[in-house]
């Protein structure tokens, strides 16, 4: 599509179309019909409209979103907006404070972006007009949110004050405060307008549901020692917690009325020495490959496999580094893992009927992120000490395109507004 | 969001916002800034501009594509264009030809929608411009088409030349005619720019690959009696086939080297009379139910219950009438089904876990279709008969909305873009 095409839809009259007051075409149609033979007033009101109606292009971009995203610059606290079928940036947004560590999640209808800043902050950015719409500065430290199932609302987990605050998703007005007492991790969004998040300090999970405010907060102790991390399944139905302190997870049926944690890969270090951790890793990043979850452990150079529905390990694979994401392809057949400093350079993909690594290649210093996009044909990753993001084929491994941004880090396809827990 | 947000994207110069040539207000500054004080000439300018950049309105849209979707008529052979959010139709779509039993696909972008109607018209549509960009008469009675994973094929499977014919999606040129010397029946793409399709007069399936054109053509025979339908499951993995003259299902494992079928649920009817079919169920509004598939079993009055790993029956919920879609929430916390004629003025709500009919009402004469937002929290529901699609909360089955349409059938939101086998 071209740039034009981009600006205006392809259904702008032929006036818009000029670029200079040079090109005085079909459009002086109008101002004919309007103002006859007055041929200077004529050229002077077409020169007028090309201005004002370029104007309006600089604004909202008439274009579809289904195939957009947003891959977050570290470095500059800026956003660079992408295109999947055109593997081209579209433009750039900034002003969003720190941006390490940075997440966000999509509005319903993909046209907004939540942002949530290690800084605290939390900005609405606009995709199509490329601007920041509102940001507040929520919290003093905080660590990811999520949005309700119907769109209303946006969470936010913070380390300080520890707890999860709710706002208002269009106008980002603060509608629920939840104080933790503790650091506050593993926000994930699930069915019936519900937040799920773990409470580092306490090990406890809590279940708030906003249908009605205040909310209805459900407490579930005894998770474990130091909840880092946690992940929902695509359902919403299986929530799962990393554990910095202990050697399992810790696993939750969020469809039974009161749900029991129940302990899953229990020793799955037993007898061998941690490594030191450089890099927690991520499990936001997990996906069913196929009948199996696949997760990075902790302190180790290997992914573990856990059947899905009973939670068992079903198998490891050993790799290069310490695995930070393992993230599987969207049909499951692939997961392609980055590891922790100092071995960040590399990419695996293992295959999920054989679980052997089939591919291994170096896109450069600083792998730190991988976006499928949703039917899986290509991933994007962001390589941070090359400024640059790089796009293969997930069939063939060929490098499709290269694109430059400002220590690119996660990258986010508009996609993501349709699944839950992401 | 109003409809001038709607239409300008929130971002147009206020001069946009203005109805009628009598409002002059902050735009005039422009004139102002081109030509000082002549005022004649600035006031017609800023009409000029008014009148140009409003007719820009009536073309592409400035709007974010992610909760939209398309309604199909089928009396009138138009398309609705209905809004998520606002629970609300947009705009009409005219001039797609005989719309009975049509489906759809949609552009990895989201602003493109292929049309598959029953008379063998393959119509794109545009979705921002709400207009027919082309229309070919590709055969003379067809039946559903896909688009491949790569967003660059549309396959259409036909009775009449029996076949499938597969268009570039940009030009709707032909680039592949793959005759079968059979009615074709069940056609979905899958990953590697693949499409898999059944013929019912042969009992085969097949796989085309259309990575090099012209396409590489797998066969696999013993499918069984008269293939009807087929589903594939999201991760492109397995494709069940139902068979209008057999007492069982066939199913093939796309991810083996060479698929070979396999009989799932044998004899599922076995020492019961068959009921007369007026309505042949659908298959591909099968979803993931927890671990099960639920299947709508054929010529009787009841769902069946299907392990999704292994293919064993693991239950039956006897229904109302003979199902045509039992359709699985997005969550497959729930499945709502609705029936064949003269029971299709009724929906039944059944519970996952308990597999028991939690809910059941009657939306009115002619329930032809349901579709859920991608998240699960509504469903939208096509009742032909009184006019009308409407909208149901799924948790508390509270209406939420009707929307008038014409003889409404097939609701399909612009999320399916993202998804495999829809």
């Amino acid at each position: 599509m071209s740039l034009t095409r981009r600006l205006f839809g392809g259904a702008a009259p032929t006036a818009l179309r000029a670029t200079s007051l040079g090109y005085l075409g079909p459009e002086e149609t109008w101002s004919w019909l309007l103002f006859g033979k007055n041929t200077q007033v004529r050229k002077l009101l077409t020169a007028a409209a090309v201005v004002i109606c370029g104007a309006m292009a600089t604004g909202a971009q008439a274009q579809a979103t289904g195939d957009l995203g947003l891959v977050v610059e570290r470095a500059t606290g800026s956003l660079l907006v992408v295109d999947q079928s055109e593997r081209a940036s579209l433009g750039r947004i900034e002003g969003l404070g720190d941006l390490s560590h940075a997440s966000l999640v999509y509005s319903p209808d993909e046209r907004f972006a939540y942002v949530f800043g290690r800084d605290g902050g939390l900005t609405k950015v606009d995709i199509l007009e490329r601007r920041v719409v509102k940001r507040v500065m929520q919290a003093g430290n905080s660590i990811g949110g999520a949005i309700s199932d119907d769109g209303r609302y946006v969470a936010v987990s913070n380390y300080d004050p520890g707890g999860v605050r709710v706002f208002d998703a269009g106008t980002l007005e603060m509608v629920a405060d939840i104080p933790t007492g503790s650091k506050t991790i593993g926000l994930v969004d699930i069915p019936g307008t519900r937040f799920v998040f773990s409470l580092w300090d306490a090990g406890e999970t809590w279940i708030a549901d906003l249908s009605d405010v205040p909310p209805q907060i459900t407490k579930i102790t005894g998770m474990g020692k130091n909840p880092y991390d946690a992940l929902v399944t695509g359902d919403g139905r299986t929530y799962i917690v990393g554990l910095f302190g202990e050697d399992h997870l810790t696993a939750l049926d969020l469809w039974q009325e009161s749900p029991a944690p129940r302990t899953i890969l229990p020793g799955y270090a037993e007898g061998r020495e941690g490594l030191p951790v450089y890099k927690m890793p991520h499990l936001e990043g997990w996906a069913l490959a196929g009948t199996d979850f696949v997760l990075p452990a902790m302190g180790q150079h290997e992914v573990l496999w856990v059947d899905a529905r009973t939670l068992d390990e079903t198998g490891r694979t050993p790799t290069h580094g310490q695995p930070v994401f393992a993230m599987s392809r969207p049909d499951g057949r692939q997961v392609w893992v980055n590891f922790a400093h100092p071995l960040n350079d590399t990419i695996q993909v293992i295959d999920t009927l054989t679980k052997q690594i089939i591919h291994e290649f170096k896109p450069g210093p600083g792998v730190l992120h991988m976006e499928f996009t949703p039917r899986g044909r290509e991933v994007w990753v962001s390589v941070r000490d090359v400024g640059r993001v790089m796009v293969y084929d997930t069939e063939t491994f060929e490098k499709l395109s290269e694109i430059a941004a400002e220590s690119p880090s996660g990258i986010f396809f508009t996609a993501r507004a349709h699944k839950t827990g992401l």
